[in-house]
């Protein structure tokens, strides 16, 4: 292959789509940017110890934006308290009600996301945007499968796209004409292939930040792939600047996901250790998957960037140990220790986790 | 957005690319044909009783293929035994040894897997292709970025796709040479971004139908992620006529996941409903979670695919109701019940469960 084709495809892979460059408080959002991981605190937004908790979670767990629901002015007279005790940038989530989105960014959301199909009167999206642009907060503007304005029962699905993508049209039409381009874009559907395709369409389209995720995919067991699918296709693109991962459950298992995603793609990097673990087959002798369990455990208290591989047999192992720090290949009742490719031991069975836990250490120490 | 361009993107998403056809037993590979999903045993091959109840447990949970691994000649007599006792199409995992390969073929597998890299003598491997011409078995021929020929600890990652393609392109030579196409490709790797650019390159270079899988992915917490990231990617790019989720654990585990990447991208039909939940946020007035898992429960006795919807507020509701078969909509201690989109209903939320209950009834008798 030449090399000209192959430049070609890394570029697939690893080229961001250029945006416009998107100011929200401290963050930036789009092209040159880090992608910035999201979701909402899920606890009654009056309740403002329970959302200072969950945000201080949030935080620790990596996520770069929180977004709290503002339905209500008792909710905007909260979201005023949560923002000086926490560090963390937010954003307000309004429906219907512009003074909603007036009370927040005066409160200090460095964002607020505005479905404006749900704003009846123009005039009110007007009063947001001068509020927005004095006080220097971003705008994600988005639209909802579910929601587009004209959907009926009767729209066939493969219109939706288009829908969409005539709705957001319309609605940053009006933005700008009001010069205000400090926007982020969404098109959010349930439906995974969906997604993929109205991104893409955006992508095209337009040339702001996107905000990018699978709305209401379900509960964790089943919300998990369908995410993955959407958001990593998207992102293996060189689509999407901020990321929200939908789970009905913890928002840290959200960032938690949101976060893995970006790992996969190497869009993020690790902060501990990564485990590789072969899947198992006729050919294993130990077991690898109580082995492997254990030294995930081991590794719990790894701070530093590394890659460990456990493998059952000698036909992948040896090789996958080539690109490991440190690695175990299992035998007949005994396995071999790399490190860094290199073999350096020959140890019992019963002897492997030991002296993984030794190499372990001497590895921390001097890395 | 002109139509000619909003069609070039539905292609995008949609369109499968094309591939010579290739034939293993009963089963079909390439365009035009399902995307079949694979995994192998992971009990010794020698325990013909645990290989066989293991091969029913994939069947029942819809497997396509299932792979046994043959190291030695007692593992390719079991091989035989199991043959005769599962419908399942059965395909050998064959390293070093071409004997292995024969003696599998000849006991009726329909495919084999062979990373020629591993076998030494060129005489050997003419001597599979023989064998498999005679039999109409398939043969994958694979690569494996771990262990690729020429890999050294200092050959830089972003050249290793170029040397896995290279390679593949060396063995395909010889295959072609004996006049021998019956052939799937793989390149696998444990890295997301590799396996999708290896992936692509493969797809531009080469017209063979293509396994896709991302190798040692880890235990199931781990693996999850980045093997849904990967391979929806690809088959979101019309890439990849059969997949292979790796997971250190049961392999049942491996065609749940598979089938789930293939449902989210609607490349294959759910067998039962579908539940969508909102994430929740602060606007929700009743445990949605709670009552979703419970939701869940009911669903499990229902075997026509629907779309149910359980979600907390009359912000995204009703949208989200209009595209469900069946919806509840929380409010302030009380539900609304939707029927394909039409309000039929308001509950107690004590009543929401019970009343939903009924309606799947109806649904189910009406469906």
């Amino acid at each position: 292959m030449p090399a000209g084709s192959r430049r070609h495809l890394m570029d697939k892979t690893m080229q961001r789509r250029n945006t416009k460059q998107v100011a929200a408080g401290p963050l930036r959002f789009g092209s040159g940017q880090r992608i910035l991981v999201q979701t909402m605190t899920k606890v009654f937004t009056t309740d403002v110890e329970a959302c200072v908790r969950q945000i201080r979670r949030l935080e620790r767990a990596g996520c770069d934006l929180v977004r709290i629901a503002v339905p209500t002015r008792a909710d905007t007279e909260a979201f005023a308290q949560i923002v000086q005790r926490v560090k963390m940038p937010l954003a307000a989530d309004v429906h219907f009600a512009a003074d909603r989105a007036i009370e927040a960014i005066e409160a200090g959301a460095v964002k607020i996301r505005l479905n404006p199909g749900n704003v009846k009167d123009a005039a009110d999206i007007r009063r947001v945007i001068d509020c927005a642009k004095s006080h220097g907060a971003a705008i994600r503007v988005g639209v909802n499968e579910a929601s587009i304005r004209d959907l009926k029962a009767d729209v066939p699905a493969e219109r939706r796209t288009a829908l969409m993508l005539e709705e957001l049209r319309v609605y940053l039409r009006l933005f700008e004409k009001m010069g205000f381009e400090n926007l982020v874009l969404s098109a959010k559907s349930a439906n995974t292939a969906r997604t993929i395709e109205v991104n893409r369409a955006i992508a095209q389209a337009f040339d702001y930040p996107l905000h990018i995720g699978l709305t209401h995919a379900g509960l964790p067991e089943d919300a998990l792939v369908p995410s993955s699918v959407a958001i990593g296709t998207l992102l293996a693109e060189g689509i999407g600047d901020t990321i929200r991962v939908s789970v009905a459950g913890d928002p840290v298992k959200e960032i938690q996901i949101g976060r893995q995603i970006l790992q996969s793609l190497g869009l993020l990097e690790r902060m501990g250790p990564e485990l590789i673990v072969c899947p198992t087959c006729g050919r294993c002798r130990i077991d690898v998957v109580g082995l492997a369990g254990k030294v995930k455990r081991l590794l719990k208290d790894v701070h530093t960037p590394m890659r460990v591989a456990v493998m059952g047999c000698i036909v992948n192992g040896p090789g996958e140990a080539a690109d490991a720090d440190l690695a175990i290949c299992a035998a007949e009742g005994k396995g071999y220790i790399y490190r860094k490719g290199q073999k350096i031991a020959v140890v019992e069975a019963a002897l492997l986790l030991e002296t993984l836990k030794e190499e372990l250490k001497k590895l921390e120490q001097t890395s």
